[in-house]
């Protein structure tokens, strides 16, 4: 059952919690905007409900909840930043900042961040960037699931990465993803449903294409455009965590396997100041025709009109901000629970 | 029939032939490079057989020759390019010559090109980066082609980007791609040899994935991974075309619709200078950890190991460097005919 909460309620109660878990107040605000945000853009799985699973870390001490988060300059337009093994959404936040400071005097910034954790859901630090004026390519790198092509060992992650514009008029462009053609939920929703499955979601066991969701759940998930998507799983593994001197494929350590151990994670952030490039208006101009020409596209099916990118998730946002978010009733009872 | 020419043979030969069409020796050479290296890399297509439409197109008037291309620093690391409607290469060697620029001054530049043209292959690009010490992401618009994910009218280009990671000790990363599942010619060849076609690489002109390669021809191309790849391609599209104020979506003139209209494509240079980040041996050695790691997985199919992305292109390189570049006797001799 859901139940419908304020914005401003679910921040206080995940921040909160976070405290109680032993975060600073600051730090905890910080690391609960981005969990409130997911939340408000409908992604239920990457919203507060992550709280629960970052306490149960940090009780066993696979996160430190008082970590001292170092952002060090090392070149006028680049950072690296030590996350200390705090929360990841704390992490994220600060390098998120450290990125727009630099952004903001070079035209581009970029930030790297080694020894995090899960940083949550990636697109409301896009949103926080396209609300405060920065194009963004962002990042992290993940535990590994998706075998290479042509393989049968699980090396990388499913990256998730996101690409953003801001449009001073409207709603920003907002493109969030993870590489794998679909998340590991939907072949489990097939399996328990007994239907089959394209043979482009996932390999079984030997790495062979299959249409068996039992078969598939032992396997592998399949990248986006095969060889393709493989390399871009890469790409974001390489910037997030090899050139931030984080983890990186199979050194990445296991949530689920080894929730003591540090999981030394890695993030980018590289923000572009679009105000440099031109006016609001120019810009704002330019947004909005670059959407009404997708828009106006006739549909292959009359009821199905052509969305952009970040169309549904700010929708929800919208819809959210005024009417309370839609939370699990379970998920708002731990969190009440936590925060008390 | 193929023949095998030297690289110095080549370059010099696609050089003279660009002077012969009215360009500066040093616009040439530069340009000529780029298409060089695209042979060299084995792609064909996009190597020195294009300086003949290039050429045809400078004839009509819809690529200058003598194009003064300029460099505009508009943030301490950030560059605006004005291509004068120059050809596609060497607008783009300039562009990257900018940004190589900022980014060795800043640790990460951008260099954001308008008013160009085809500017080739992709992968030279980034493998020039990368040999000088560069990660980069580069990518550029193109001519409608693809249609928004549920729409049944082409308002996108098959807009071409690479990722790529330098290797001080070894190759380095590079993913050079566009953005559709297969090119246009897979579903050719299908068609030729009267053979089905997986109903993930086209739609017919009804906006409907077909498996008819044919209804594939008078249809569109399909992205990789549905509305993620459509994603992708709108983001190149926003940085190439929309933020750099070239053309973009369907403002795109298309180079065999209009060829003597200038195509006012656009380019962007994202360049990052890794060895702020860490010495040169600490990055070798993570780069062949991660290359290690990936070759290291067990195969599906013992006869095909696993690949990392950019491979297949840099044996094509090294070999043809050593033996002589494999390019059509036809085109060849196209060349030496502009070259005379």
């Amino acid at each position: 059952m859901n139940v419908s909460v304020p914005e401003a309620k679910l921040q206080a109660l995940a921040s909160g919690a976070l405290e109680r878990l032993g975060l600073p107040a600051e730090d905890a605000a910080l690391a609960a905007r981005v969990l409130v945000l997911g939340d408000l853009f409908g992604i239920s799985t990457h919203g507060v409900s992550r709280v629960e699973s970052y306490g149960e870390r940090i009780r066993i001490g696979g996160i430190k909840a008082r970590a001292d988060v170092r952002v060090e300059r090392i070149a006028p337009a680049m950072a690296k930043v030590d996350g200390d093994n705090g929360v990841g959404p704390l992490v994220g936040m600060r390098s998120l900042h450290a990125a727009m400071e630099l952004a903001r005097e070079s035209g581009i910034g970029i930030a790297f961040a080694r020894n995090s954790n899960h940083f949550g859901p990636v697109g409301p630090y896009s949103y926080l960037a396209a609300e405060a004026g920065f194009a963004s390519v962002i990042g992290s790198n993940a535990s590994t699931t998706i075998a290479p092509t042509g393989g049968k060992e699980a090396r990388l992650g499913n990256s998730p990465v996101a690409f953003a514009v801001p449009n001073p008029g409207g709603a920003p462009f907002i493109l969030d993803m993870a590489l794998s053609v679909v998340a590991r939920a939907k072949i489990r929703d097939a399996a328990k449903a007994g239907k089959s499955i394209p043979d482009t979601w996932a390999t079984d066991a030997q790495g062979n294409a299959t249409t068996d969701p039992k078969a598939a759940l032992e396997g592998f998930l399949l990248p986006i455009g095969g060889h393709k998507g493989y390399g871009l799983a890469l790409f974001v593994d390489l910037f997030a965590g090899l050139l931030s001197n984080a983890a990186y494929l199979t050194h990445v350590n296991s949530w689920s396997e080894s929730p003591e151990k540090p999981g030394n994670l890695g993030h980018f952030f590289c923000l572009i100041d679009v105000m440099r490039l031109g006016s609001e208006s120019w810009l704002e101009e330019r947004m909005q025709d670059f959407r009404s020409i997708l828009h106006a596209t006739p549909p292959a099916d009359p009821q199905r009109p052509v969305l952009v990118p970040g169309e549904i998730e700010l929708a929800h946002l919208e819809r959210q901000r005024r009417d309370g978010i839609s939370l699990d009733a379970a998920v708002l009872e731990r969190l009440q629970t936590l925060a008390r």
